[in-house]
């Protein structure tokens, strides 16, 4: 256990697969944390790792007083009902307490959060891996101030954390990220398919293009599993369209009229509400093709 | 100067961009070279470096025997042409002269021309770049027989030769890397333009990305080349349309239904015929997301 963080108190609200390893990795690094989760299994887990448990969220933000507060949730209605619905966060807050989202969250509704209440938005790629291996890109909005605040915390959790601008860039920078992996999924995807369909090797088809200009992280792990047919989570697909319904959102927020990117929606949303695989992996997007 | 390839005779079909680079490295790499191009330019170029140029088709096929002869050409059409039109290589033809075909060329062509005559498709990834370097990525197809022959000449030209299955699979395989090219691009360049409209400087957006799920070496490459608006080929549009256009035909020959593809066909064909990118680098798609 190394000590960069001692003498730190942080609340962190939220422990599913993302926030658990997150929190974990800043109570290694020396940080005192107080932990609040809506289901009491994952608190109970906590407590076993030797972090205290906050009784509800009033409490914790009275706890942490001007601290920080790490939230990581998975939707912009969580994160508002958290932080300032009732029994929510602010009933305890205090003025000067940063908020760091570590989910993706919409970006208009950040900028409105960021002006009641210190908030840097922090968004995150590399999945659940990047998680537990603390390698995660993690890009970061807000005030220059409040990114210092944060930074020694970010860097415990990732390897590449940037600070994009005002509050919201994360976000943005997110959702751009997120564009790239839901469009790139479906392009292995279809190649993949392509392949089998022709009679050549999906797997030799993958191998031979790492290297070239087709070589990506997702044709390398998310290839393999679709290579494998293994589709257990990893990034549910659920989350996925989540996520592509709110580039959608800020593209016509911009301005930008993508038919490429209403088909990515209608895929995902094909691939979640017709054919039910919600729950899968992100990279079982290869079963629309498979099954036509 | 090595000599790997001393005592080889060997004939190059299509100097352009990428042929003759390769025939540079056979070249260099010890084989006596027999070189034909339509344009004069690029011949004179290749006699330059010392090379010597046949005066027809059937004369270099003549002269080559039942060696090997490279073929680096455009179109379906053209290598159709070259070899089996009149005044082509057919008139000079050895039964037992291997074609080693490095172009983009249709599958089912391919299996045609594979028929008639030795063949093995070879086509690449890596672009010029890639050819300069002697690092393309190769994936061929055909008999065990016809890759063991070529495999010592075309490892002279790429850092990772893979036989992918009879012939056709190499073709397969480079529509499947094409297919995966051609989304990546398109999906980089609305994640860029997103971020530009939403206020976020793209290059930072790009550098933030790098070392997360959306990695891949088109945001690298093709990225930067979209964050500095250098447009000069490279990889031309037109070239990129055509490749679309075989996968799509091969998703119909083999019944994949893909409204992802029918939508990249869509894009690519307005870049090239409404907007007039066609011989701009294919990373000039974004073009198509800044002018709306």
């Amino acid at each position: 256990m190394s000590n960069a963080l001692r003498g730190h108190k942080l609340g962190f609200v939220g422990l599913g697969n993302m926030g658990r390893a997150n929190a974990r990795h800043l109570h290694e690094a020396g940080a005192q944390m107080l932990v609040w989760n809506r289901s009491a299994a994952a608190l109970h887990g906590a407590a076993q790792m030797g972090m205290a448990c906050a009784a509800n969220l009033p409490s914790l933000a009275r706890q942490i007083g001007s601290g920080v507060i790490f939230i990581n949730l998975t939707t912009t209605a969580v994160v508002e009902e958290v932080v300032f619905g009732p029994g929510g966060l602010h009933e305890g807050l205090h003025p000067d307490a940063l908020i760091v989202d570590m989910g993706t969250t919409a970006v208009e509704a950040t900028r409105r959060f960021a002006a009641k209440q210190p908030w840097l938005d922090a968004p995150v790629s590399g999945g659940q891996v990047g998680a537990e291996a603390a390698s995660l890109t993690i890009m970061a909005g807000g005030s220059h101030e409040n990114f210092q605040r944060a930074l020694p915390l970010l860097q415990v959790l990732g390897s590449r954390v940037t600070h994009m601008g005002p509050s919201g860039s994360g976000q943005v920078t997110k959702l751009a990220n997120q564009l790239i992996v839901a469009q790139t999924i479906d392009a292995v995807a279809q190649a993949l398919n392509l392949a089998q369909r022709s009679g050549v090797d999906p797997a030799l088809v993958r191998e031979a293009l790492l290297g070239g200009f087709a070589e990506s992280r997702i044709l390398q792990l998310h290839g393999q599993r679709m290579v494998e047919g293994r589709f257990a989570p990893g990034g549910r697909s659920v989350l996925q369209l989540k996520d592509v319904r709110l580039m959608c959102e800020l593209a016509q927020d911009v301005g930008l009229q993508s038919p490429t990117l209403a088909n990515s929606l209608a895929q995902w949303e094909k691939m979640v509400h017709e054919k039910g695989l919600g729950e899968l992996d992100h990279s079982a997007l290869i079963r629309l093709y498979q099954d036509n």
